[in-house]
């Protein structure tokens, strides 16, 4: 690569900042805006707001149409929402500005299975404005869905997929424990669970992927989300789990086809998980068992991901993407 | 997928039969020529050379150029050889009659490496009659290379990469268990390694892929080949391998950069292997190790990838590929 890749950063949350941080490590990038809504951040430089010991000359906005149309970028890392309506007018303004994205938006992974019509319009617009969109991340984007994918490859026939995560929420950061629940009451979970306030977003659509990338059409998408109850205290670095209250949550998504189960993805997020790991399965011929032990960190891979596709995207044909139509996902500098 | 894609299988070894049956089996692609040297194959159906109860009205032929002229087809499954010079002619001889191709020839997963001018010139001649071809496989194509080169996406750095796939060359067909050189002495196995008749092809074309796929120039690229001596006496189905004999075969690639081993891919093909497994070990930021227990099986799994790759073939731009530059490998119908 002999010119840089000029991004803004797009969301300074934690993963906005993780993905900016390493961003800024890597020689082919070169990090050129950062913008979020926080009136509080507006004006200040990005390195003081990364925690970084320098200035950067990038003062963040709060105004991403300005900035778009006084900078000269090529690619945004968008970090601002799970939800891909929320997402969808931040995206067409980065997409209209003629810019490549990389989004976290755990819905983008597969934003034609809820919502269609719109992931048709910004296909259309991206195809408009030669601009490359595409949502990614560990889970959504890499575990549950795109390596299964892959594995798939090696196999004659398939009677079903399954994957399971297992997730340690008490060794990551404090918004992702609270987010799978921990600490609350069993009421307190139900109340949240049915506001959607709680819990993963993106098991269905790593389903709906899957599902697509095999060809098989899914009569049922079904999804399930219960908390996980403590069966001892725990106590992590944010916070405290008493017995019989809210570890985290256990979430399925199931994919049937004639009244039987072919794709099931389960995840496990909880405080005190034990044996924390990644597992695809796959039933066919040839059966395969593949498991990253351990799992893949999110907090690490996540901003790892989303840079490491930003190449990818300056490569592509101008589309909405999936996984499954960028060149091979990889890490490349 | 609306009209089937048309198939002609291009020679009828164990890999290449393997993967006429599957192709047979699969609802979206038609067989329509067979391809074999073999004069006392010429003129028989296929159905009979694969052992299937009906005749197919395929007869073989060893006049390739004959069949394309007269066969509407759209891809040829290609198994003849592992050497890329030797495939040179008869992959050029399917590109002229505008088919595209998968070939199982170790050496095109990556031509790249040891035949970059007549990698260039057969690309050039795919630009030029709209033709895709690709080299792929279980070994080279996916355990080693691809797998691993899509688990580096989840790394914000990596400071090596290492493979290591241990196979029990004794639950394998007896053909491999030649290849390894299982139930030669150690003075056989020298001078057929000598002549490079023994072990597996491919090892270096992986690292090479993966080098490049990660933007990584490796200085030197060591290979090394060595007999695995049996301590006890076993016995497979095709043959007996006496203690002290050799049991097969353990190879190494080494990539180099800067004195430093960053690429390390292992291969244990022997007779009595202990605990078959493909592993993928990552040294970086966050380290990961991925484990498949028991391994992906070559003799089922290699046909599948061929005809999985069939519908890639047909949807991307003209070219000589790589497993790169495809849309996600996958099993698709």
């Amino acid at each position: 690569m002999s010119e840089p890749i000029r991004v803004i950063q797009y969301g300074l949350g934690a993963i906005g900042r993780a993905a900016a941080r390493l961003a800024l490590s890597r020689p082919g990038i070169e990090v050129v805006g950062a913008i979020d809504r926080d009136p509080t951040l507006a004006g200040r430089d990005l390195g003081e707001v990364l925690s970084l010991d320098r200035k950067l000359g990038v003062a963040v906005t709060d105004k991403p149409v300005i900035l778009f149309a006084q900078t000269r970028a090529d690619v945004v890392i968008h970090c601002t929402t799970s939800s891909f309506v929320e997402a969808y007018e931040q995206l067409t303004e980065i997409v209209r500005a003629g810019l490549h994205c990389v989004t976290s938006c755990e819905e983008a992974l597969f934003p034609y299975y809820r919502h269609k019509l719109l992931a048709g319009k910004l296909d259309d617009l991206c195809i408009q404005k030669s601009a490359a969109v595409v949502g990614t991340g560990v889970n959504p984007g890499l575990v549950m869905d795109t390596l299964a994918l892959l594995l798939t490859m090696a196999c004659q026939s398939i009677e079903a997929v399954r994957v399971l995560r297992v997730v340690d929420a008490g060794t990551r950061r404090e918004a992702l424990q609270r987010k799978v629940g921990a600490a609350l009451s069993e009421e307190e979970f139900k109340a949240r669970s049915e506001q959607r306030k709680v819990g993963h977003v993106g098991l269905a659509e790593s389903l709906a992927f899957l599902a697509d990338g095999l060809g098989w059409a899914v009569d049922e998408l079904k999804e399930s989300l219960d908390p996980v109850i403590a069966s001892k205290a725990i106590k992590t670095e944010f916070l405290s789990v008493a017995e019989g209250g809210v570890a985290g949550v256990r979430q399925f998504a199931r994919g049937l086809r004639g009244g039987k189960e072919v794709l099931t993805l389960e995840l496990q997020m909880y405080v005190g998980a034990p044996n924390p790991r990644d597992v695809i399965e796959i039933v066919g011929e040839p059966p395969l068992r593949l498991v990253i032990e351990g799992g893949v960190p999110g907090d690490v891979a996540t901003p790892a991901i989303l840079v490491n596709t930003l190449s990818r995207l300056v490569e592509c044909r101008p589309g909405l993407h999936t996984m499954r139509t960028l060149g091979l996902p990889r890490m490349a500098l």
